[in-house]
């Protein structure tokens, strides 16, 4: 299965061909790093996206939600230290005027450009700093790197991939930033995806969907979504072959290694929760219907008691079945199996025994999964979560405004 | 409207006539603290409960449940420091010899006790210590204080008191354990309540439902519960007087009380979470409905960022827009004011421009509140939270199984 496709040493959102990027710092933020990137194509590409879900919603979801319809994108411009959120018609100004900035340096007109922005919300953007920012930034084949540093916040390190699939002889790449206790909810979460693959633009946006149902939104809770949260995926064709088209053999191929990147991407957010030093894994099996499956998962993975557990190295695993009562599924206690890899906690809804010292061993591990099989179905799911340190509390504390 | 029903200065929940309770150290906690309890009426009381909505369900949930129906009680038995969840068949029989076990102290038959437990889940209760324990257990008028004290865990202090409604002549009293972040999810709650009034059974239950959702349920997220919590109250009806039924004037005065006590027990716990140092009050007026309004108060004081921001000391009211508009209630940015205190930060979905360090000094203080006004009907709703600090973090990292 996964000899589809392979992961690119160091690749980046601008491992397929025709795309270039770079970044400055154009002092939004206060510290000296990069808080401006510009991600372009060479052609037009055609563009799928999947946006926060929050009613109250930043001026530039508002913008590229528009410019989503129908429309060919050339680039996406994003800042990160500022949200443009709750700023009005000012700051919807300010969203479509980024998107001019870089037009210019892309070479293309403003409603080509996609845009998005993440930080402080209710604080207009510092336009003069970004009108002078811009011009400093240059577009390079090389530049991924530097696009996925620019649209850090509290993250500790860019997220960046791409894979290659051998039979199509194309190429994907994404950049992301999440941290923030990893909820999207809880920090802006974004992600850059560019593939130089020709695909219909109504299978690219399913794909996407789909994609970012089985990796993203398992770092989160459905709906709990940040007023900046965007997913862009930009395809070119400029790796030439057949349009991928739904339904067929190379849109299966195109979706595994898709979600291939999502998922790997999605783990790499959980990693780098603000304060997080463990990935948690919940695999749900068992279950009677998919979303059921995911519910689970989700709601166990972002569980405030079970991330202090597992910084706490604590095995204690009725906080898991605790979380795992109120998902809102039917699950029956006396049907559970839980199991810490592979150590079995709990069979048929009752406690079995198990060396504790095995267990605080295997919970100290930088990954964790428990694993719990709900005895009613086929269906699975796994989401990710990462442990709730103190220094979580202090780094939300002191993000000022 | 409040002159209806006053606080008895130091009232517990033995102080309407004909209750008495006690505690002692059995040895269920390692700590040298009080954690057996049992709370006892003279005669029969009607008795009504609200119980966790957790599809994992303690055994003594379960039997209180069953015991609830139709069924007087004569008393009440908790231990803290065993939750006696995902316990099986010997959880059940535990559960129900706990109660034979309160019955021989109370002089009562077994299935007119009622009993909770709450601490670690998936731990068998030490019943040789509950039997020995017991039997020092002695029932006391003045024994309000010490069940109070009996049924803590990670609480810093008892929550207990009592209003006296002048022209009924009873009284109604309370003791609750909560702590945990206060989201019933995030640790047990527990609350017992006793009145001397006279209340006829279904009124009875009604009105603890209806001051369990203006309470505690505002300092919870729906659905979100342990599997343990339950909220009991006990009816002896020994002030005298006539039955107060459903629809009456009585009935009215009697609700205020309740809610008047109910709200008391549920900002004590949110004023006591774990590791808290600020009571967090978030007021929403001008919804569609009532349980809009819940459900954007709730959902911001839930808030880990708000939470958070709280405990930093920064007015960083984009965090209370952004919860408000993931709450899933259709609100509309540009018609919402908000507001700390009497400073208003957004008028009509518009940034305010406002006295920073008069920011500052109002959110410092110990209790916060923030008003939000959806500006689409003439609903209102309160709910309380409390900072999230890095002691909180820390305690749950240390409670252990």
């Amino acid at each position: 299965m996964d000899a589809v496709f392979e992961f690119i040493p160091s690749g980046t959102v601008t491992s397929p061909k025709g795309f270039r990027a770079g970044a400055t710092h154009a002092g939004i933020k206060k510290e000296k790093n990069l808080d401006l990137a510009v991600l372009a194509s060479e052609t037009p590409c055609d563009v799928a996206g999947v946006f926060t879900r929050n009613r109250v919603k930043a001026a530039p979801v508002v913008l590229s939600q528009q410019r989503l319809k129908g429309g060919k994108a050339r680039g996406v411009v994003v800042n990160s230290g500022c949200a443009n959120a709750c700023t009005g018609e000012q700051g919807r100004a300010d969203a479509e005027e980024m998107t001019a900035l870089a037009a210019e340096i892309i070479g293309a007109s403003p409603d080509q450009v996609m845009v998005a922005s993440t930080g402080v919300i209710g604080h207009m953007l510092p336009m003069a700093r970004l009108r002078a920012g811009i011009k400093q930034i240059s577009l390079k084949r090389e530049g991924g790197h530097e696009f996925a540093r620019g649209i850090m916040t509290t993250d500790t390190v860019p997220k960046e991939a791409a894979v290659k699939v051998k039979a199509g002889k194309y190429t994907i790449g994404g950049a992301a930033k999440g941290a923030g206790m990893i909820h999207p909810d809880l920090a802006t979460f974004l992600c850059f995806m560019t593939t130089d693959a020709r695909v219909e633009p109504g299978f690219l946006q399913s794909a996407l969907k789909q994609a970012a149902d089985a990796s993203f939104n398992m770092v989160s809770i459905d709906g709990d979504t940040s007023t900046n949260d965007t997913v862009l995926l930009l395809a070119n064709g400029l790796a030439g072959g057949g349009v991928i088209s739904s339904g067929t053999e190379q849109a299966e191929v195109f979706q595994q290694a898709l979600n291939g990147l999502c998922i790997h991407l999605a783990r790499a957010m959980a990693r780098d929760g603000e304060g997080a030093a463990t990935l948690i894994e919940i695999k749900v099996n068992g279950a009677p219907d998919l979303a059921s499956a995911r519910q689970v998962a989700r709601t166990v993975a972002s569980s405030t008691l079970v991330k202090t557990a597992v910084h706490g190295r604590d095995p204690n695993w009725g906080r898991i079945m605790a979380a795992a009562g109120r998902s809102g599924v039917e699950i029956v206690e006396s049907k559970i199996d839980l199991s810490l890899g592979s150590i079995c906690m709990m069979k048929a809804g009752r406690p079995q025994p198990f060396s504790h010292d095995e267990a605080v061993k295997r919970i100290s591990q930088e990954e964790v999964t428990f694993i719990l099989n709900l005895n009613l179905g086929k269906n699975s799911a796994v989401a990710w979560g990462c442990d709730l340190t103190e220094a979580y509390v202090t780094i939300n504390s002191r993000y000022t405004t």
